[in-house]
């Protein structure tokens, strides 16, 4: 690791993957990946409240699924830099041992979306936008040779995912309101995008991802409370009929 | 600072302004600030490259002006978390010792972004989007009553910009291409729109935004060496207008 870096205390240490229904008899269970981007605690942060919401519904309906937590609002990986990029770019075969202590966390966040069949994304909008720490997650997951190849015998689009067959479900906060496709502020919704542009990384499809999005919460109104009810309620419908066809 | 942070060690130490022209015998002089979010070294970044031309075209037209570095890509940001977002809504004159040094980098990056006029931002595309220190430098910028206000009595709108009168310049570079509007993938631009979305925070109007795009890096080819010398001319043309009329 860089000396220099703020970072380099950075090790998997921080990194564990956190199983909540372990269950080994099963043979191959589905698996759930429950990302959460909010800075915020539960008591605070909607987003894991929904969530929570989501998987609470999934596993009554899939008792068997193995639930995987990766909690980026309280540790959130390693920015990327020129060090990680340069790892990255080295065919695996010729790494050196510093490249692949670089790698290793990325390596560990992509495993987990690796052995997951579906992912939970709580995913707040902060100033417009991803949280850093959700955009440092993905800038460890797009990985050449891991989540994409890239080949330019292919023309103008070298890139391919070789990741598929994961579901993609969004479960999102917003502190103003008409972010929607037509809504008012539908301009400066610079979240759904930046998601749906990486959602292949994920080996998810963007035009299938399914987002709830709870909207208001700066004006603690009734405007707010339905929007937080209505959000309850799709993220359950979502959850059961995911967990119905899993 | 909370213990458990991978980011407990961060302090201002990283974070010195640097004045690359302190020239004072100037009573009010043009103030540039560079800020690079590319994790790349001078030799390998474009944005860098074209960051670089900006400012000695801009100090040539206007040998006065004053320039303020703010280097994300080696230096990121802490990413807020539940301490920073309780200490910035605790009201300035009730906060205790903690929130005061949770804020200080927060308040320290404000202050370079006031005393600004030109804020020359060094943007690469990182999977579609800003890289993840651009999006934590945004979140620490985005503070009430320092850079915006907000009040319920403005009904839907009710959040209102502190800061106003910044140029903002976006030198961009991506490995695709296609990003501008009706561009084959102008769909999975997530950049320009999650900048625009946030001008407001640095006083800039976001239709006024100066944005230079060099393509094609990935490819490698004549499309790529025209779209940086195209890039370059574009560059040098915004500073040496904006320094004639600063």
């Amino acid at each position: 690791m860089n000396e220099k870096s703020p970072f380099a205390n950075h090790s998997l240490r921080p990194y564990p993957t956190i199983f909540r229904n372990p269950n080994e008899e099963y043979h191959r269970m589905t698996t759930l990946l429950n990302v959460n981007a909010s800075a915020q605690t539960e008591e605070r942060s909607i987003t894991r409240r929904l969530t929570q919401n989501f998987i609470d519904s999934f596993v009554s309906v899939c008792p068997a699924a193995q639930v995987v937590e990766r909690d980026l609002g309280r540790c959130p990986p390693p920015f990327v830099n020129a060090k990680f990029i340069e790892a990255a770019f080295t065919p695996a075969d010729d790494r050196a041992e510093w490249m692949i202590e670089k790698l290793s966390v990325s390596d560990h966040l992509i495993d987990e979306v690796i052995r997951s069949d579906v992912i939970v994304l709580g995913a707040p909008m902060y100033n417009y936008g991803m949280p850093a720490a959700l955009k440092a997650w993905f800038d460890q997951i797009a990985r050449i040779g891991r989540t994409f190849s890239f080949d330019l015998v292919r023309g103008d689009h070298p890139i391919r995912p070789m990741l598929s067959g994961k579901k993609l479900v969004v479960l999102s906060s917003r502190g103003e309101f008409g972010f929607e496709p037509g809504g008012i502020r539908a301009s400066s919704n610079a979240l759904d995008p930046a998601i749906a542009a990486c959602a292949h990384y994920l080996g998810a499809e963007r035009e299938e991802i399914e987002t709830v999005a709870v909207e208001y919460q700066e004006f603690k109104d009734e405007r707010h409370r339905r929007s937080l009810e209505a959000g309850l309620n799709q993220t359950v419908e979502i959850a059961r009929r995911l967990a119905t066809s899993a």
